[in-house]
């Protein structure tokens, strides 16, 4: 393949026949769709789901060992099925329980090595973006507002939308896993505990109504299974003449009181499976219906999985949302676009020298690309401890597009890009990261210090040795000597690396 | 005196004739003036300077009871010169040493007890800007851009400006008591010493110098004590035909070296009280040279104390810089306008019916305004605990015009203005002020409740009593339960508060 000179545009997209996978795993079910690109739309060709309730083994922000083997044996069955994706056709997205789980890398670990690609877990803003491209991809194109809704295992997502821009993205921590866990012990059934889940979603509701009621859109879709599960009894039983409404909803309730237990539950039309999530469920729905004032919701196949596959598509050919993400923070912080420029192109040169001996990927060039873009935005917030304000923005801000795993990395070499270093920094990244990051961190830093020269004027080439924990550049002779200061941040530079194992040498 | 109705221009501003005293609780000195407004302009009556070293009696970010005594003997004095001064015509401004101080309000407290006004904590690129504003009001108004250095004790500032606008404002922690301390330990002087000293203040230097160097800036005028000395004595030697420049800064050197110890020190020109920080003030003043490229620098007169009174005539003449800040900080972060008006709305309902039961002043209500503003400037970065961020930035950001108190009040109010609180929250806020700050919080807490009533109609009248830790609101009868929903955020809203030891009752 040739790359021309006339833009990204030249670049080949996603060729029609290819094939595309997408993995999502939920706090209650697993789902794996393939499907193949058809004049810039998708067609299934595959399509699992296992119940897994990955939700059902969280305690303590803790992922039980049955959970995760659960999980990895799920992954194992849909990875026979993935036979001839390439593994960057192929992306896999956790959302809630991997979220909230401190010990997420225990699975995520074995995840990435059983399938080849790793696994994103992504933000509930991120989440709910992705269930909106995913279920406007299936609506008929009209420009009438909706609101689109997705109730998971353990959070819910909310979207305000036209065609397919999403307007308002939210997501709440309610879903049908968690609420039956907490409102519903040892699977007992009653009217109180009914009204309690009913009376907390509708408090966490409240908080957005204002942006989000009825007087706010048109049309109101419902995603996910649980609401699917609903319309279907309801059209099995003849309480509603097509999708969800409130009269409905009411009979629904009554029948289901009239139930004690999870186990003895028994409705035409409900599927076994799911049995112990259908009352919180239930309870969700009709705080939704009356918090936000809905009168009647239809519902969507599209869904997350729909979602990332055609943001996949949007990356694979050259418009990834991430970097309409990227100049949007920057225009917002007003950061420096030229100043930036200058630290990418630092960065990419070093970067190019090291990275076959440090082992780093098209990924990393893309990491140190986007991480020199925002450096600075903290900039905005105060001169003084920048850093750390940019840190803080790329962890917390939403940024669509991106795992949270990609903001913490941007963010550390936000954090990290100048100043003492802290060793404790490695902390939440997982030891086996440590090696990789080290080394864009040291990239990241030398290509910041290179970025404003004494007296301004250009960086000499300088030549580029590497180790495995250590860097050695050579100055053209006498070129340190005539520019004192600069040869004097580089010793700071090799006392503060030294710290974390990394050896600067310089001639 | 009344107020029309054509806006505030209307209002008197501080007549001719007015006295306006400003206090600065500098790390080296306190000055205190005393000054008389005559068209606009001030014309000093009373100046005073005590070489108080405040900031040699501080240790591991704690101030030492004899540095406290010594700045409360010499407030004291200070107090004898105000006998016919206001207390809300003097501002106290403390900069660096209280800054970092964890126990300044050893100081704090007491100092306002015997003055009568509180006193005000500012950050560097505050500090900054008020020294700017006092060196710009005595120069000639031309419109030639200029580089103004301010060497504190603690602390120096930096600032590019034209007229009276600053463009870049920076603090850095560097001052001639801290360096003779860190750098010249036992008072004793060699070359080495004052090399590394040199040569710490270049690094320092060298992350800003991109935006201070020579080529942005026509003019470099230097303000403070050291750098007033240093021309004294090249001019007294005739190293210098005026202002201070590099060849006149070697020879002073040369002459410095000679000297073993500080206590030996004798130059013709040199006030004994400065000897022992003048060989810091022209280390960090050569590196200023070098770094900057700076090759003349002239002094002025004008310093922080006098921008202080001219900041403080903007507020007496309702030309409050905070509120120009406010309205920047709603615009960056798009807030949105309307709603803040109507929790501002409520906010001072609520303070109108409580404000004598609960001793709240003029002060409050003002706070109330700019938290009401603010409470949301968070919800750019992400709905998501969106009031946690709120509070990072009202905390981080730079406020021209606000103290470091008010940011954390401000910050304080935000963070606590809904969801679940944490007795905790009192750790930084000083155990005395805890009743005044639980009532502002109740307020707020209420106000922003009552922003969005449910079905958003009107919030009905409703009747206020007040005890001293308690709230006892009468609603129309039928009106809680016609609105459950609110009726149940108030319930909740009762929960949270009895926590903080707030009692809130409803009728």
């Amino acid at each position: 393949m040739t790359t021309s000179d006339s833009g990204p545009s030249a670049e080949t997209p996603v060729p029609d026949g290819s094939l595309l996978a997408a993995i999502d795993l939920g706090s209650n079910s697993f789902h794996l769709i393939v499907a193949r690109v058809e004049h810039g739309e998708i067609r299934p060709v595959e399509a699992l789901a296992e119940k897994v309730q990955l939700g059902a083994g969280l305690e303590n922000h803790r992922l039980s060992e049955e959970a995760i083997t659960r999980g990895l044996e799920c992954l194992a069955r849909f990875g026979q099925l993935l036979g001839s994706v390439e593994p960057e056709r192929l992306r896999i997205v956790a959302t809630h329980t991997l979220r909230v789980a401190h010990n997420r890398r225990d699975f995520t670990r074995p995840a990435r090595a059983l399938l080849g690609t790793p696994v994103d877990v992504v933000y509930g803003r991120e989440e709910a973006r992705l269930v909106y491209l995913g279920v406007a991809h299936t609506l008929a194109d009209d420009a009438q507002s909706r609101l689109v809704i997705d109730i998971g295992g353990g959070s819910t997502e909310l979207i305000v939308g036209e065609r397919f821009e999403p307007r308002e993205l939210e997501s709440l921590q309610m879903g049908c896993v968690s609420y039956s866990r907490e409102f519903f012990p040892d699977d007992a059934i009653t009217p109180e505990r009914y009204r309690a889940a009913c009376n907390h979603a509708r408090l966490e509701l409240s908080h957005i109504r204002h942006r989000y009621h009825s007087g706010l859109w048109v049309d109101c879709v419902g995603s996910s299974g649980t609401l699917q599960a609903i319309e279907g009894i309801l059209s099995t039983y003849g309480w509603s003449s097509g999708g969800i409404d409130r009269a409905g909803l009411e009979q629904l309730e009554q029948k289901l009181l009239k139930f004690k237990r999870f186990d003895t539950l028994k409705l035409r039309g409900l599927s076994p499976q799911r049995r112990n999530v259908i009352v919180a469920g239930v309870a969700i729905t009709r705080a939704l219906f009356d918090v936000l004032g809905i009168q009647h919701m239809r519902t969507s196949k599209g869904a997350l999985r729909e979602g990332v596959i055609y943001d996949l598509m949007g990356r694979l050919s050259h418009e990834d949302v991430r970097e309409r993400t990227i100049n949007a923070l920057m225009q917002r912080y007003a950061v420096d676009a030229a100043g930036a420029a200058i630290v990418e192109k630092r960065a990419h040169m070093l970067f190019d020298a090291t990275r076959k001996k440090w082992e780093l990927g098209k990924g990393d060039r893309e990491l140190l690309h986007r991480a020199s873009c925002t450096l600075e935005v903290g900039m905005a917030i105060s001169h003084k401890h920048y850093n750390r304000h940019s840190a803080y923005l790329l962890q917390n801000a939403d940024l669509p597009g991106f795992s949270q795993e990609e903001q913490e990395q941007l963010a550390l070499l936000a954090r990290t890009h100048r100043g003492k270093l802290d060793p404790s920094l490695w902390a939440d990244s997982g030891e086996s990261e440590e090696p990789r990051l080290l080394r864009l961190i040291t990239l990241m830093r030398l290509a910041f210090l290179f970025k404003h020269v004494e007296q301004l004027e250009q960086l000499p080439e300088f030549s580029i040795e590497t180790g495995k924990r250590s860097l050695k550049l050579t100055f053209p002779e006498g070129w340190l000597a005539q520019h004192p200061l600069t040869a004097w941040e580089i010793e700071q530079e090799q006392l503060v690396l030294e710290k974390l194992g990394m050896k600067l040498r310089i001639l």
